[in-house]
């Protein structure tokens, strides 16, 4: 029997990143760079937790400039794949080519659902200087299996090597990602993976309803650190899929250690699901919103449950923020 | 369209008990069954977390003796159903008698996955009484559909009302768990329950394969508190069931406000995946062996996940705790 090849992207450092404000540091990114690559994940995605060149007012700031922190990483990485996200509009080409000379091997250029050709030009950018390079779909709880495949294709076009879709507000159920990967499976050529988050505890289970589909990228994070209520644990993942015989590269015991012992350590507050990252997932509502609407409940004295409610029925999407307080506002009024 | 109605069963007061070392006090019992009532779960189950009469040097003392706690429980609940575990040989009749002069409405009567027939005085007592009745598997990955089948029919012959398979390892996948509920509800007439653990991330993907195979009866706890990585999170359970369309009773923003304000203060520490409790579902083991497995790792200088696995390996059962140290002995030898 052959088994089945799962590639392991750990995000630790980057959608992890969220989790305790940016703050990473030379020696934690050395830390846990090198604990990832001894133990044999395929990618090591590095970068502030809204892509490169994300640093910013409205993002928040990296604590160390992430080209250092890039740097310090691949001083240490053997084996894996150097690897950062790109949000074209949050970060530019300019941003790509920068991070592309501390020796990255891989970036993921990541859109909204709907978005996917303002990504072109950073796809054939990385594409010429010899990167691996995937086409990343946010939030894509928003669009249904037939509009994924149509923006699908337009990373097929570009010669992506893979294609991820990314269950960005934690909203999707087993159903919801067993349908889009199988949409994706039938209609392109290309692999395709999977980014979960755990807002509604199911990130383990989505994870498998990608493999059931076809998957065979899967995203992760140690101790599942991450945005809203976080990410698929990668060292449970790894357990799991070394238990249903698929085959990995990384060693469960190596990946277990780093997650207990180095990036444990690190964390600013356990990785749970607590009332409003739980609201964000059963709203569907991108998890940035969430101090925004936070403020927002303060301002007006309403219950936040209602604005995220909202905004997930209105289907508001990253950049309309401003609109936040807005929502709140007219809620308030239809109290009296 | 007729909505298919979920029930749902709150551990957090007995499957919790073990995360707070079975130190519930009466204001705490007052205030989470009280919030749990008035949010609509439909049953509230409370004992010492190895059942009642579990209070012992073997399985930890209780702060407070569980027939106080289960009077200031019956105090405030008005709706739900007051209920208590029961492990024969942990338990007796004789406790299952002082508990219901309490005034518990309801008792789950729980045996390893292969020993129904020990249930069967203890059913036929609380049957006499009045009592709603559950016959509760536990450990069910260790015997294949075809033996949980056998055994379900014992609980069926004595009447009870659900029959509940849980996961007590938290070693199950989705498959796992949808195979042996479908076998149940092919072959008894009776309504079938599951509870999950999350040790290998999957206590909600376990849950909704549960349902799938036609289940009607969920046990969780408020933040997942419980032995190992915990219970499925019952206030996120809520916001999947709504999601899909299930009828529940229980008001979904209530659940999130008791476990936010009444349950997450109370607990010790976050309810995390942990490498131990990891271990536990990637190797299968109970997970009263924990504490027995990280003394012998000591005593020995060996690593605990490799007793685990030895334990799982052996398919050791709850009361073999004694035969822990002779497994890490051997392995110790074993290396040299």
């Amino acid at each position: 029997m052959i088994r089945r090849k799962v590639k392991l992207i750990d995000t630790t450092l980057r959608d992890g990143s969220h989790a305790v404000s940016h703050s990473f540091t030379v020696d934690q990114v050395k830390a846990v760079a090198e604990g990832l690559d001894r133990a044999g994940v395929d990618f090591i995605e590095l970068s502030h937790g809204d892509g490169i060149g994300g640093s910013s007012i409205n993002y928040g700031f990296s604590a160390v400039d992430e080209l250092t922190l890039l740097r310090a990483a691949g001083e240490v990485i053997k084996n894996a794949k150097l690897t950062v996200l790109l949000l074209p509009g949050v970060g530019t080409i300019e941003n790509l080519k920068r991070a592309e000379e501390t020796g990255i091997g891989a970036v993921r250029v990541a859109t909204h659902v709907t978005e996917a050709d303002v990504s072109v030009q950073h796809i054939r950018y990385a594409k010429s200087k010899g990167l691996f390079v995937v086409g990343f779909l946010m939030m894509s709880h928003m669009a249904e299996p037939e509009k994924i495949v149509e923006q699908a294709r337009i990373f097929e076009a570009e010669g992506v090597d893979y294609i991820n879709l990314a269950d960005s507000a934690g909203y999707m159920l087993p159903n919801d990602v067993h349908r889009r990967i199988a949409a994706l499976k039938e209609s392109v050529s290309v692999p395709i993976g999977f980014h979960a988050h755990n807002n509604m505890g199911l990130a383990m289970g989505n994870s498998l309803a990608a493999l059931e589909a076809g998957a065979e990228y899967l995203d992760g994070t140690c101790r599942g650190l991450g945005a809203g209520a976080g990410n698929t644990q990668m060292e449970v993942l790894c357990a799991v899929l070394n238990r249903m015989g698929y085959d990995i590269h990384a060693d469960i015991y190596q990946m277990m250690n780093v997650a207990q012992t180095t990036v444990e350590p690190l964390m600013h507050r356990p990785q749970a699901i607590r009332t409003d990252s739980l609201m964000l997932g059963y709203a569907g509502v991108y998890s940035s919103f969430l101090l925004h609407a936070r403020r927002a409940a303060k301002q007006f004295g309403i219950d936040i449950k209602d604005i995220l409610i909202e905004l997930g029925r209105r289907g508001m999407v990253g950049g309309q923020e401003d609109m936040i307080v807005d929502v709140a506002y007219e809620l308030s009024k239809n109290r009296f």
